[in-house]
């Protein structure tokens, strides 16, 4: 598989090397994705055991193959090299996943990877039964685990910092603080508003109708390929937890979860996870099995589908296109219902319990509280057995709600039994990029809501395509949203956005 | 993943640490296997080329894993150790595997499977557009492959016989002829008979009925989970050509198609794949990862789906249990419809153009035309070019059909387009095991009829699981038939068989 094996190469050559064996990496990470991707949405409850086999060994196999000595001679010999923009971020990016490679044991690895395939299974029981006990002892070695990995990784004096760089490099804790105070700040006036508001948007718009299952797929399906995603490189499935997996450029996949009462629901996951799958599908093909032909930062993934999810498919001109067609699909089920009902009620403010339900508002409280137990949680200022009861708490002092159960409360998410601490932040910095994408896109198409009314939705996929999408890794996440935006992040984007948007369904 | 490395270990040690890489071994088989499916079942067409890396890259890692020194070393030291008969199998296994491995250059296998899993993809394409000309230049590249894999596996005369090898141990083309000339001795009185047949059975039972899809998929489901198809270790899926896919003892997927107007052929398929799933899912897991925990032969596995569709699923008991529950299912689509008209109905004969819609007595002529294609093709007496030309003329002179496209004639098939020459045969020795196996059940269980009549189909399973299933690979393909139906493989019981069925539908 490796051609050359002597270090009397010229940097021109290692690259090509590393090139080699990047493609081979992704080769074994596009197994993981198929394993994964299967366990979730199609593999009998029998293929549990083998299947945490199947990925702890794949994922053995990539931490084997990507910590060979020799992969760290040919980044030193490489970088010696004249290097064009392109392959210096490649190389850039092999350095990071190397560095952060040789710090975890062969040992850790496998053990981390089998106990997180097998916890999902865990927490997916647990969640069915309502039940945080059974999951408890999971979680308890999941937390262990990131504590490990973290010391590993060290290089910071917190050790939640070293997990946050892993989904948005040079993400940390300050970082995540200082976007949080600002949202804590513009968001508990408007929930205040919300309370005292006269005209409040419908909260049972439907009033219990039954909305076909197959319609709600043909419908979600015919958004998403309107919006970009391509079926052909592409599929749309169900899952418990709407995901979004690409086994390869040409084979991106996204799920969504139906539900008969509730049309919406299944439509803006199918909506968001297109945002993510349009992302991957808008890699450029040439640079396949190289950073340069990956995504890089998770929040800027995250913007992607929050861009799609809230920007376009919440907005007036989207539904000026799309809800007559929903009419026509569901005549009987939407009998009555008015533009402008429809339109506060897809954006009606609304503290909840789950937080893929949440309002755009309320949503960043539901990460706040997980950033505050993840961070306490590693730090030991919290442990397992406290979960429900801190997470009892924190809902009804930030978002004044009653948790119900487990179900309804601490094991809503699959994040933590996939041992993913540290990316529930990149979902709030997800939405504060979109923001200022959004505006940077306004600046550049001033005609983007006639074009959305039209039902043109290439105009926005295009401007992603050509200001996010084609440059795969090229950027660090901070300099690829500088280059696409014209200025360096920036909160206030996020903050008017919201603002502006509270106003067009309360007034004010 | 090896602990020891030393040769200065026992016996005992050698084999264990042969158990532990040939867990690993069938690890790396379970990616190819979810892979495999995937692709038949579920991938989007952008998916195509990178799935050809991802099953070469799997059949690569195997072959290197398989052929490694250390691995002949092991089998040595391992086999002059004192080995019970399970130990004993396992390395004749290991050993026949092994060595079969160690004869193909590593280049060549990582060409062949890229190769086959391209050529499904064309095979697919030219078979939608009945076009053999498209797939004509892959299946020249295929006959070349084979060609050469035959040279380097060697030790025969005929290179057929070595492809004959992979898929039976021990079959040659004079044993194929010897069973072929004894079939078609059988068939050619019989299909004398039939044309002159007064009281044919109906053509046309159903006469354009149209048999909604999702009723049949929750029927053919009833009928497989109460022969013993376990859902909870397995999955029914939709695809092209039907298939038995195990990823593990513990996740069996099984394929069928469905047709609006026949609702007959995708429960045969089903019944079919679920009596090949029966026999993976019955295999014990302790043995899980070893031959031991595997089946065996073609021929054997294919008695097993043979068996149900055929022995089973075309019996009067077993419908005189399901015929009502047909009729409820589909009450206007069966109305007017006679048990005895149904059952003549599914066991008519009736020479036709495509295999798997064959009778149980054509069948055979299907295969034979297959065997004499395969072995021409091999050894240099045909070539693709002429394959169209070959297949109408036999068609035409051993069934009396005229072929009117590549579809339905020479690209009706999957198997060349894998690769797989010499498979075809083991379907004729499948029914041919499959007729001793009744045989011997019947023997052992004088009251099969009554039980099947009830419903009771745990009846015949568990025969099967005892007298087959457990045993995994520790017989050979023959030893095995003989000690579960107390003879050696004999073709009288196929024979007998097919008299007695054909009587029971056209009257002696």
């Amino acid at each position: 598989m490796n051609s050359a094996r002597s270090n009397n190469i010229t940097p021109a050559q290692a690259y090509q090397e590393l090139v080699e064996r990047s493609r081979e990496l992704s080769r074994i990470n596009a197994i993981g994705s198929l394993a994964g991707w299967d366990q979730e949405v199609y593999m009998p409850p029998g293929g549990s055991a083998s299947r945490a086999e199947m990925v702890s060994f794949a994922a053995e196999l990539y931490h084997r193959k990507l910590t060979e000595s020799r992969f760290g001679e040919l980044l030193g010999i490489a970088q010696s090299g004249k290097l064009s923009a392109g392959e210096a971020a490649n190389l850039r990016e092999w350095r990071r996943e190397y560095d952060r490679g040789v710090k975890l044991p062969d040992e850790f690895v496998v053990r981390a990877a089998r106990l997180y395939s097998e916890s999902f299974d865990v927490w997916q029981k647990a969640k069915r039964e309502s039940n945080y006990a059974f999951f408890a002892p999971n979680l308890a070695k999941i937390i262990d685990t990131g504590r490990e990995e973290a010391k590993y990784l060290g290089g910071t004096q917190n050790p939640y910092d070293a997990l946050l760089d892993k989904y948005e490099e040079g993400l940390t804790s300050v970082k995540c603080d200082a976007l949080f105070t600002q949202l804590k700040a513009a968001l508990i006036p408007l929930l205040r508003k919300v309370k005292t508001a006269k005209n409040k948007p419908s909260r049972d718009l439907f009033q219990g109708a039954s909305f076909n299952i197959e319609k709600q797929r043909v419908f979600g399906q015919q958004v998403s390929a309107a919006l970009g995603f391509d079926y052909n490189a592409g599929r749309l499935d169900v899952s418990e937890h709407p995901f979004t997996n690409r086994i390869d450029t040409g084979d991106v996949r996204i799920t969504t979860a139906f539900h008969l009462q509730d049309p919406l629901d299944a439509l803006f996951s199918t909506v968001h996870e297109s945002g993510h799958g349009i992302y991957e599908q808008g890699l450029l093909p040439e640079y396949r099995g190289t950073p340069l032909g990956t995504t890089g930062s998770m929040s800027v993934h995250e913007s992607q589908s929050r861009f799609y999810e809230n920007h376009l498919a919440r907005s007036r001109p989207f539904w000026e296109y799309w809800f007559p067609k929903f009419q026509d699909i569901f005549k009987s089920e939407t009998a009555g219902i008015g533009f402008d009902d429809f339109y506060r009620f897809v954006n009606r403010v609304e503290p909840s319990l789950i937080r893929t339900a949440a309002d755009e508002f309320t949503y960043h409280l539901h990460i706040i509280i997980r950033f505050e137990i993840e961070r306490d949680l590693l730090n030991g200022a919290l442990d397992a057995a406290q979960l429900p009861e801190v997470w009892r708490q924190k809902y009804q002092s930030y978002l004044g709600v009653d948790v119900p159960d487990d179900a309804h409360g601490v094991l809503q998410d699959v994040h933590w039994s996939w041992g993913s601490f540290g990316y529930f932040p990149t979902y709030s910095f997800g939405s504060a990029y979109a923001a200022q994408i959004e505006a940077a896109m306004r600046r550049d198409i001033p005609s983007l809501d006639e074009a959305l009314r039209r039902g043109q939705f290439s105009v926005p996929r295009l401007w992603l395509n050509e200001h996010i999408h084609k440059y795969g890794c090229l950027y660090t996440p901070s300099e690829l949203i500088k280059h696409a935006t014209g200025k360096p992040f920036d909160h206030a984007d996020l903050i008017n956005y919201l603002n502006n948007k509270f106003k067009s369904v309360y007034g004010k």
